[in-house]
């Protein structure tokens, strides 16, 4: 089957996902859980084959040594992947939500209503609970979803995918056709042709796929390409939060995006010396001279620099940062204020680590990803990113003649 | 001044009135509303020229008719223009609202906030009513725009956009780099690489124009191509109801992208040759053999099909269709409601004319355009649509290590 005609197939669904009761939507999730449990020998199963063949693809460098850490699933992360699909069975259903209804004149009653996006296209490497978490939240939001996983994953994530198609099978109403896998690259070249059958692409992966994407499609793309995520230690930050905060953005998993790369100190804080030395200590290799302040180590490394005051901290976020999550550490409630009005980030944190920011952690069940677009979604995109509203106008046979000439004029009344 | 260096001082200015507050924004408005009532004679004279010079773009086939038609300004218009302004003053400011608030644990506070996206850029022609318009929901929004409009409105859109410069330079906290105005192709070619600086080019123009920058950039893009909007008249419509409604929606404003191109009848209603008859009196051209359903008349031209049942209807606009604006003439609630759901569209109509989809009629105060997008902003787009948000977090030195390791977990307690 060529991708047009998958693709065509997808969007064809996603006219049936959309109309899906809350009730039925919950229950394909069950199913889908059920189905992992029956089965989870045969997904550690796959998955180890995956690892074997990964040892290989680490030798000759195709994969980096961290790739083959995210692509283990053992039963601790299968026993989370299951919890995951359930727990979104509890969140309230993202559409059908009335919100604006408003009476433009007597009898026009005007509503704004959430609605499913249509059909996702998700592009993603090594983790295999993506495509667990993926058709989850696709599956409660209303839309369609077509799959690209990496190569090295290609065993986890057909079974996987395989157990899902399965499960949705046993609810009848369920449209199966709304869940597709691809595989090949081929496929992913034409995935970015199909603009008016696919209506988002979510990349999850590095900086180049990321721009590649952006740079070859006229779907819109939703992603983030870095996390040059910052902390700026203010003169008056608490010394110990300071540390406790920094270690743990940096140390607690250094290749997250949400982990620390440049720490900005202010040159009026006290203990700068006392931080830096138990930094160290705590295993983080400090740059004082980096050749780039935009950088992401995905390593216990980081960028180091003083700076005069809090303004040149918000500047050095604004122009080097990626708009990803950036802290401000101080007891100045002032500073604070300033500098989460000011820096321009889907995240911007007082007091608390970097490592906050994420789509479980908010409280959003999952996330396809994490954003730093301007527009559509911001941050961790849950469920409510994959939806967006329609207008629905109800009249008696009402004409814009009549307005246009002074017969009748709008009063815009909110009623909700 | 190169376009790069107009971009980097937009981006600048766009944090700073992504700061100022409703009143300050208010002043500014004020203000140009005042400038704009002192010097009408000024704008309505460079709109004369702009006419005396579009005869002979018209003449040469440079310009249509109606985009000659849409170039006019008169007192009235002006006096729309105007008032236009004013009105957005008493619209609520779309930035700064709490739109989520959550407790993850004791003492980790989660709030989502509206605010400006940041920078955009206006791509348009003729209408000269568009800079003020998108000034001034620009600057209610918070944000920095760069306006390239049509030449053949060159003199009116220079002399209006000088008056908004003399206008905000009369309120100090207003950046006035905030508001740029380039002139050229190269400057719209350039506009289109300053991804980083740009945050959302909106199009508004020609299919053509539209296709071009999607394919162009790296920006998200918001706006539609084509406005193919359906009327369908089911077997229970009211007769009176559906021929007032289709010859408001086509002869109003024939060329607007509002405007039905195509009408879809069921085969039992029983009035379908009387209403062909009248909508024929009516001066409307009925194509019963399009070589293309998907075709935008912009003229008193109308396709005209019969359908099987509103099945064959839905998608026949779903396949068709450019997910604008549709409608349903019916006195069945029941299949009013299934046209409703089912139907792709920004908007969905019952018993209305499509010529309401507008973000005046809606009670927006104005529109930057009407978008089929099914991200971000869908219909027609008023402040809210030229909004994001950013997460903010507020924590006491919290980290991610005393949930990984089981020592705290989340409660994720709604606080709003």
């Amino acid at each position: 089957m060529d991708f047009k005609e998958i693709a065509n197939k997808a969007k064809i669904a996603s006219r049936i996902t959309g109309t899906l009761d809350t009730e039925t939507k919950n229950n394909v999730l069950l199913a889908i859980a059920n189905e992992f449990e029956e089965n989870a020998k045969k997904i550690l199963d796959a998955n180890k084959t995956d690892l074997e063949n990964a040892k290989e693809l680490v030798k000759s460098g195709e994969i980096t040594e961290s790739t083959y850490k995210r692509l283990k699933l053992d039963e601790n992360k299968l026993r989370d992947m299951i919890q995951g699909v359930k727990d979104l069975m509890e969140l309230p259903d993202p559409t059908n939500r009335v919100i604006l209804r408003r009476e433009l004149d007597n009898g026009i009653i005007l509503e704004k209503i959430t609605c499913p996006i249509g059909v996702l296209g998700i592009i993603f490497e090594a983790r295999p609970d993506v495509i667990s978490q993926v058709s989850a939240l696709a599956i409660k939001s209303g839309n369609a979803v077509i799959m690209k996983g990496g190569k090295e994953a290609v065993n986890t994530n057909k079974i996987i995918f395989s157990l899902i198609k399965v499960a949705v099978s046993k609810i009848d109403e369920f449209p199966t056709d709304a869940l597709q896998q691809v595989f090949t690259r081929d496929d992913v070249a034409e995935m970015l042709k199909c603009d008016g059958l696919i209506d988002l692409i979510i990349p999850r992966g590095g900086n180049k796929l990321v721009q590649f994407i952006k740079s070859n499609t006229k779907i819109p793309v939703l992603g983030h390409a870095d996390g040059i995520c910052h902390i700026f230690v203010d003169k008056y930050a608490d010394y110990e939060k300071a540390l406790r905060v920094i270690i743990d953005s940096k140390t607690q998993y250094p290749s997250a995006c949400n982990a620390v790369e440049t720490v900005l100190i202010h040159k009026e804080f006290p203990y700068s010396n006392e931080l830096k030395s138990k930094l160290t200590d705590a295993g983080i290799k400090i740059e004082e001279a980096p050749t780039d302040w935009h950088h992401e180590y995905s390593d216990t490394i980081m960028s180091l620099k003083y700076v005069s005051d809090i303004d040149e901290a918000i500047n050095h976020i604004n122009t080097f940062g990626s708009g990803h999550t950036d802290a401000i550490i101080t007891e100045n409630k002032a500073n604070a204020d300033k500098f989460m009005q000011a820096v321009d980030s889907a995240g911007v944190y007082h007091n608390i680590s970097t490592r906050f920011a994420d789509g479980f952690r908010y409280g959003f069940g999952a996330e396809v990803g994490i954003s730093t677009n301007k527009t559509h979604a911001r941050g961790p995109v849950g469920l409510d990113g994959l939806t967006i509203y329609k207008y629905t106008l109800k009249g008696n046979g009402d004409i814009v003649r009549d307005y246009a000439e002074g017969k009748r004029s709008f009063n815009h009344k909110d009623l909700l």
